[in-house]
């Protein structure tokens, strides 16, 4: 069975969380010792949560991040502020822990697995780099298209795969990170299909271009779009053209998360561009994302609005690697404590309202 | 020395932070492995640590907060969803490790102490309970001032001692906290006064009112700012008049994080009152402050305007005890680790922007 069919089957098998536990959840969290809802969005997450885990008493204390990092062949277009050479620099930043998810995935108790889904070059072997290689680097999607429709599901399966292998490691969290020198150009393309708008409405500076550059950058995304002409409610075809590897990889993390029913925070404009893919192939996949942060990047608005997620927070970040995605976990987790640990009325002896 | 006196000496001591720290931290992160200023509000916070502590490392490993406890005579007047009693009923809560706060505070890696600043009843000795009783409440401010000059400033040095004691015992960061029925009457009408506005347009719902009782609130403080007419310009004359013991202990908390110049994380509406009274006798302890979260409660927008304030996010809470600044002190904790931790472009080897 080639890719394209065993994602059409895992996709098959996935449930809508069941809404009875999203009840039963309230109910808890309403007997408490604190005023009706007043822990706001806190709540939302332990019912959501509840409700994708099946469990009234869910415990979120095995933490991954997975940063996925592919190359673009569109970086031959000069869309980005640096060289294509960074991706596997970063790669060995984040292998060394001296990258900004090493720090904060620290910080709140996750571990970071790197992944490499398509970096251009051929990376030393390290025993928390996995390889998934897809290919060395995507195609320049402003002449072809980015890679095979075989590839772009070959991509998604690698994401569901590595859930998967990690569930049964004992995973009951997970986030999702990227880095690809040039994929904010390929998930503005992702969105401006996606939601049917203009690419300059969804195109911002990335790492740091100036107005010429962005310029640019729109015109490179109009032109690959206009070339490849993906199918707006095809997934797969739209990954293929425009997309990357990493971000089918993200794609797979979440809709793996949705098999593995697990809740998974997704990251900022890069994993949104993953989230709208994921969403197209398995609507329901949906119902089991925690969206972090409000990104920077000017398109993630229009993402999250797609998508009908709310983030959590708003920094002002646009580092991508999954650091608001960890940061967000940390409050999944506060959440759930919060349905687990705090007492009621009746245990602490406390008077409700009157 | 009475304690008016102690309290001008030591506020003529506070200085603001020294500027070049804020530089010199911007520097440093502006060299670590990222897209420049990619980080956003983790880059602020970072800066502002920086700037507070003096320090281009700063540690803030040793977290706590204080719960700072008192009951309003107010209430006689039916201001709230929830009996008197529930004050000291929570105490015991906080004691026993059953409520919100304790659940975050733990989920981050903080202590939580309480504080009797006031509470109608004696209450049994507990080692994680701190008294610095002022009074068995205040007086009931519709009807005569909530509690004499000397109390407010008493109050005030109550948190200062507890911040002096605490950062002997290696505390580096603080949040504070608050418990006491009827104190977003109090808080409310503290912020129309500072503000010069009317209480409708900064009274909320508290624990749960409905819209008679809201009415109520809104007429019963008015009566107090009425009758008290509490001097918009001295803090000390606001707190006495209309404000709570535990409010003046909040703002003492802030004065005091600033005198030992540690950062201080403001939870939501109860310790903004705090922070109002705090900033109108120590205009410098502003630059100490954190705000953690936008709480629901009506007032608290203004008072973050009134203080030049951004909270760091907006969970729709309204829960007080310190929960809002609990998750802040995770977040500045954050914030100085990607100072201290991450590696710069050259140490890592990772090529700079074109």
């Amino acid at each position: 069975m080639g890719n394209i069919e065993k994602l059409k089957s895992i996709v098959d098998k996935i449930k809508y969380p069941e809404k009875k536990y999203y009840e039963l959840a309230q109910e808890k969290l309403d007997n408490l010792t604190k005023p009706l809802g007043s822990l706001g969005r806190l709540e939302e997450l332990a019912r959501q949560i509840a409700g994708i885990t099946g469990n009234l008493k869910p415990v979120l204390d095995k933490k991954y991040i997975f940063t996925m990092a592919a190359d673009h062949g569109v970086v031959d277009e000069g869309i980005s502020a640096y060289p294509r050479e960074v991706t596997s620099q970063m790669v060995y930043n984040f292998l060394n822990g001296g990258a900004g998810i090493n720090v904060l995935s620290k910080h709140i108790g996750a571990e970071v697995v790197v992944i490499d889904m398509g970096v251009a070059v051929d990376l030393e072997k390290n025993p928390s780099l996995i390889s998934k290689k897809i290919g060395y680097g995507t195609k320049n999607m402003a002449k072809e298209p980015a890679m095979t429709r075989e590839e772009a599901a070959s991509s998604i399966i690698a994401g569901i795969d590595i859930v998967e292998q990690y569930v049964k490691k004992g995973a009951n969290i997970i986030g999702t990170g990227d880095m690809g020198i040039g994929n904010t150009t390929s998930s503005s393309a992702i969105i401006s299909v996606a939601a049917g708008v203009d690419a300059s409405t969804v195109t911002g500076y990335g790492t740091g271009l100036d107005d010429k550059g962005l310029a640019n950058k729109i015109k490179v995304i109009k032109k690959a779009v206009n070339l490849n002409k993906p199918d707006p409610d095809d997934g797969l075809d739209i990954l293929s053209k425009i997309g990357g590897f990493e971000i089918g990889g993200i794609a797979g993390l979440i809709i793996g998360a949705a098999y593995m029913k697990i809740p998974v925070v997704i990251d900022g404009f890069i994993s949104g561009a993953g989230a709208i893919i994921a969403e197209k192939i398995c609507p329901a996949s949906k119902e089991y994302m925690i969206a972090s942060h409000q990104s920077v990047e000017k398109g993630h608005r229009i993402m999250m609005e797609k998508l009908g997620l709310k983030p959590l927070f708003n920094f002002d970040m646009r580092l991508g690697e999954g650091t608001g995605a960890a940061l967000g976990i940390s409050l999944a987790e506060a959440s759930v404590k919060i349905l687990n640990e705090m007492a009621t009325f009746s245990e602490a002896g406390v008077s409700k309202k009157k």
